[in-house]
């Protein structure tokens, strides 16, 4: 589907900040083979669902983009490292991403790996490195930590790895793999703009919360992706958790069951929304994810 | 060679320190087989020269330990990374490290990548999460970033990797890849201390300039060891680099000559410490890490 007007404008307004800001770090230096494979994988385009909703975030709380873009740049560092590493022959291995090679196809596997390492680093690196006030900036590096590492989306994927040589596993797990895989890093997104915006502790509780519930939609709609699109729509591998047996929101509890799943995260998203004043951006987002096509 | 006095004296006294301190985080946690894939590298022993150094350099400027303990835990995280993915087949290929399998022999590829994207990821953690000086951790935090990334330590690697194709390349080139690969991280060790301590700004850069001269010592002696020492002395495979080809300090300058490179370098490293007080921990290890036989 086309995005909604609301995300539209919401991308119009703010991709252009983050594409002047993600590449220029790493045009200039002594790796240059190191800077290239970062900026192919960088460059690949993807959603940014990350850095979006980190700056609509702040904007929910009355900051400004440029308050929160620190945040932003980082965590689409951390997003982008975490595909070149799960894209490898050891992971997932998977030789398409976004329509094109995945990074050690192109770089070697060990320019890969470091690229992944490179950007990790970075992500803090450019956060640590920000004219920002300096609690703010300690709360969000503590934040992106979280999200990113073995309570976050590091442990999600360990797990996730391990849950293929088990024969089966429940609900719970299930919950469990996602919420540090894929939520972790997604709430750590809402709250690190809420925390830059300079969020009242109640609005940073909600937004967290969102977070929370969007990164669980998220999951469930990447579920039904792969069960239902086509390689060509998603510009990935389709198809692949069935194929190799893995356990799905669609495997447990059937593509309906998945999409009344779906459906509820999203509303639960939005009703923690109810309290902001400056929620329709965050609001559309929620919708739109739910509905996207890839 | 055993340990001089001085540096025993000073292991004697920080090892306790930071042995509590490494692996306590990772004990309780949902992704438990990442967690002992962490441990099992932070507890594999080794040197602990980064993090000394960092305790040894916020006490040369007047700080205590306890101040730069965050930081000094946040470099041993860092290195052990990097000697995880060091090791993997799409990097040295090695199965032995400190006397033991390496980490992906023992916890699989797949966890192994992991084990190291979740150790950069808690060094920043454990340095943002600390109870420091808001500014102090926040520079502490842009130095570990500098040290580790493209523009230091995983640009030197990739530069290495990409050496090793080379037909040859000049000393210019091998002390860029070391300052780098070995130099950047150690530098940053010394002075993070530094900035933990509260070190004035005359004294931070006389210690940031020891840090680059033992880091140079430090590469010329592992290239020394590597051409004259055996596996059993060193823990680790012995003269690897000979055997692939790969442009070593002695082979570019003959032993004698790599000697002398040696020295010059830890000279150049103590008159950097001529203006501290407290200098005699730093002159000890400096001297100590020249002479070390593994």
């Amino acid at each position: 589907m086309e995005a909604p007007a609301q995300v539209q404008a919401d991308l119009d307004r703010l991709m252009p900040l983050l594409d002047t800001g993600l590449t220029a770090p790493f045009r200039q230096g002594d790796a240059v083979r190191l800077g290239e494979a970062m900026r192919y994988s960088l460059e690949a385009g993807g959603k940014r669902v990350r850095p979006v909703l980190c700056l609509l975030a702040c904007e929910a709380v009355g900051g400004t983009p440029a308050e929160a873009l620190p945040g932003a740049l980082a965590l689409e560092y951390v997003h982008t490292y975490s595909l070149i590493h799960d894209d490898l022959p050891a992971m997932d291995d998977d030789d398409l991403r976004r329509g094109r090679p995945t990074n050690h196809k192109v770089f070697g596997e060990g320019h890969a790996i470091l690229a992944g390492d490179a950007l990790l680093t970075e992500a803090f690196g450019v956060l640590a490195g920000a004219a920002l006030d300096p609690v703010k900036r300690a709360e969000a590096l503590a934040l992106l930590a979280e999200g990113a590492g073995w309570r976050g989306m590091a442990g999600g994927q360990a797990l996730d790895l391990e849950g293929e040589k088990l024969a089966t596993y429940d609900l719970d797990h299930l919950r469990l793999i996602h919420r540090l895989k894929t939520g972790a890093l997604l709430r750590a997104s809402v709250e690190i703009g809420a925390v830059l915006g300079g969020a009242a502790p109640e609005a940073r509780s909600a937004l967290r919360a969102y977070g929370e519930a969007i990164g669980l939609a998220f999951q469930i709609q990447d579920d039904i992706l792969d069960a239902t699109a086509t390689e060509a729509e998603l510009g990935k591998r389709a198809g692949k958790d069935a194929g190799r047996g893995k356990i799905t929101y669609p495997s447990l509890l059937g593509l309906d069951g998945a999409r009344q799943a779906l459906e509820e995260a999203t509303e639960t998203a939005l009703c923690h929304l109810a309290s902001l004043p400056n929620r329709n951006s965050l609001a559309a987002w929620a919708r739109y994810l739910a509905l996207r096509a890839k």
